[in-house]
């Protein structure tokens, strides 16, 4: 596929859709929008220009200039993605669409709000606390990340296992399409089996199949008391064990299972000085409970912290306030970082196995450490079997090395990962990152279901191109 | 499109792939075949063969040659649809998954379940009850229908509020493709952004775009206890306007909030005989909830209770035990029943609007009752906006002027509900029943975008052709 370049007429005439205040062609402007949180060195890509479009009717301009022209056209949240998915692969146009950030309504009499793909996920709740609304989706870049690039990755996080990801809350979507159509799906409807689900479709489908340009999102009364739990564990096992145990035990959902192996928690919590007594522990769970009342909770955290004691577990602390949930939690979300002051360098993955086989892939991880010399935390999602494996480059290493060593080291880890019946992505996304791994764990009939979907909907390969599929 | 007949040559071949005592060329047994729960006779189609696979191995044989032959081939599960979606629209071959109905595996590590798509989906709970376990799939057909229906139709029903619709609890597929090969979507992984969604696109899509031989499905832990509150109202109003609040105010969501107008509930209570004292009542909710323990259920149903009657409820009748919750429910599920005792010919729809507009419904629907002299009952799931308006004959009206009043009616129903923002069908589907009317309220561009997908999966138009879409 040849692109034609962003040439001076392209840039007028985006100027005269966009206004030309919105469009930016200065080199070290263009910089901010050539990478994500992927590492900048071995990701990064320039746009040729980017341009700030204000509504559906803009979007829809530029995608058919772009579409006519041949310009690959590259949508953008907040950039706060890990697969690559708002880089600029083939240049050409990136879509921004930070102006478009208004919150258009908040329905009570349905429970649902209607947003432009702009807000900032957090700004959701702090809209609609008041009115005892929250919104489910959780992902763990909630403080900057775009509501549009959530449904774009169909983003998961941290409250997954009784609240499910991003794509059970979107009921309606208007998106444009790569041909510059201006469609809805989906509405403000909880049910709806009227044609083929393209909403459901289009949600994680990495700007590939179009640019949202509105969301319709479900709302959940806000629960009224929540409490989390560190449970400390002597192995792996008897914490993975416990997923199942307490769903079906005390018939309880937890709204977080979240898991940290040894490495994880003791690097993060030498990296932020904190003094909890981990004793003999190789494992810790953070169980988080919600629920209606406080009362009701009480019962629910000393049933689940009886039953992880009587099951292997050394210590439970109770986090029952904002001051202690904050305390626990900080262990959790402490590990990126910990590690990057350990060494700049790493791979932060998202496989995913049945949750059972956790305890399976341990071991697999110990050998791929040993095998490469490198360090392999293991934390995140456990309830969902997500787990945050992250390749963590030896800082003995050089960077030429290191780059050889990733390759083939994820590779081995997505293969054993889908020996285990798990896959390469939970909620990160292929993008450009994985897109080359993804062709070693998919079946090729399924894959090639996929390009002739991405070219119903794309004849020209204009949409955001080089992410999840090759497409010649 | 041009199908070519079932020959003998044919019949031969799929003998020799499925064993020739699962082919069936009887006229009489055929009958069986030709029609789901739609009227007989404006729907019902002979099939030419039915066949019986054992395994995805023989389906994907069948499958091929159909597709080699251009024979039409139309997937079947117990046959209790409401769209047509198992009537073979064209002939050919019938293909009947009742022999693929084994329990494969019950992983209560994963809370997952492994199925044939052949089992019964009561049978589901039955299996797990025991172990503290249940599918939350819940169709009013539960009884009869298979689970591969379910998904191929993504079955809602009567618990949708709290546990939402049948695909939510599909985390893999087993699919043959309308050109035979076989495929595997998903798995025991609850979350899973590595391509498109194409498990979630086969959810719902009626049989058009595979054939489903697998099942992987998600169990959640059984609730304790359940209690069931009938709650009459003086206007629809007030009823409806209880949806927000109860999940608001007190921050409760129901398993169910089932809505009955006047002409439902009294139609019904009379055909049960069923002595209820419902005064002045001109609507009632039948609101479900369930949770851990019956002390904290107790607390819940006062709770919504005393809302209720401070806002508008005439009376509340609790159903604590197995005995009255099965009265209460009688109700409800006694409708269908009573209008047929009253007119046997009728429409059962399935519109979808948004919940908070139900009120602005209603006065078209009695609108729509006068213009045509028709009965048009309005029951069903108001938690999802997702009413069964069933458009009753006039017992008085002859056949043929009923079919006429029918299509003009539900042209114009449809319309209405186009315009409140919703859809013609929440839970049924379109299938052959629906399908031209939803070329009236469907955008042009996006019924072409589906058209393409169906091209993309089967391009010689074998699979379950006639149904959803006109494909040329």
């Amino acid at each position: 596929m040849k692109y034609n370049p962003v040439d001076k007429k392209t840039v007028t005439e985006l100027a005269r859709i966009v206004g030309e205040r919105w469009v930016i062609t200065d080199q070290e402007k263009l910089e901010e929008y050539s990478h994500d949180e992927t590492p900048k060195e071995q990701y990064a890509r320039m746009p040729e220009v980017v341009v700030k479009p204000a509504d559906a009717k803009e979007v829809s301009q530029v995608v058919k200039l772009a579409n006519k022209k041949l310009i690959p056209i590259t949508p953008r949240g907040a950039g706060s993605g890990l697969s690559g998915g708002a880089i600029p692969q083939f240049g050409g146009i990136v879509m921004s669409m930070e102006r478009m950030n208004r919150v258009l309504e908040i329905d009570r009499d349905n429970l649902m709000m209607v947003l432009e793909p702009g807000v900032v996920t957090n700004d959701v709740n702090d809209k609609i606390r008041d009115e005892g609304l929250f919104f489910a989706g959780y992902p763990m870049s909630i403080e900057t990340c775009f509501i549009g690039g959530n449904v774009a990755e169909n983003a998961g996080g941290g409250k997954a296992i009784k609240y499910g990801v991003t794509g059970r809350y979107i009921m309606g979507l208007e998106v444009v399409t790569p041909t510059g159509e201006i469609i809805e799906l989906g509405g403000k409807r909880v049910k709806d089996v009227s044609g083929y689900d393209l909403k459901q479709l289009m949600i994680g489908s990495e700007g590939t199949l179009g640019i949202i340009t509105k969301v319709i999102i479900k709302l959940l009364p806000l629960p009224g008391a929540s409490v989390d739990l560190l449970v400390l564990f002597r192995d792996v096992k008897s914490a993975i064990n416990m997923v199942p145990e307490i769903m079906t035990d005390v018939r309880i959902i937890p709204t977080s299972i979240e898991f940290m192996d040894e490495l994880s928690f003791k690097t993060s919590c030498e990296y932020l000085n904190e003094h909890l007594s981990y004793r003999e522990a190789k494992a810790m769970l953070l169980i988080g409970i919600d629920g209606m009342s406080e009362d009701q909770l009480e019962i629910e955290y000393e049933t689940i912290g009886e039953l992880c004691l009587s099951n292997g577990a050394i210590e439970v602390y109770v986090a029952d306030n904002h001051t202690t949930q904050e305390r626990v939690w900080s262990i959790r979300r402490g590990i990126p970082e910990a590690f990057i002051a350990y060494s700049p360098h790493m791979s932060i993955e998202d496989i995913v196995v049945p949750t059972g086989v956790i305890p399976k892939l341990m071991p697999e991880i110990e050998r791929l450490e040993k095998e490469y010399d490198i360090k392999i935390p293991c934390y995140g999602h456990a309830g969902d079997g997500n787990l945050h494996a992250t390749l963590v480059k030896n800082p003995d290493t050089t960077l030429a090395e290191w780059y050889k060593i990733e390759e083939k080291a994820l590779r081995e880890l997505y293969s054993v990962v889908g020996k285990l019946g798990g896959t390469i992505s939970g909620e990160h996304g292929i993008g450009s990152k994985r897109r080359d791994y993804f062709k070693d764990v998919e079946d090729p009939v399924v894959i090639e279901l996929m390009r002739k979907i991405k070219r119903a909907f794309d004849p020209n390969n204009i949409m955001n191109p080089g992410k999840i599929l090759d497409i010649e």
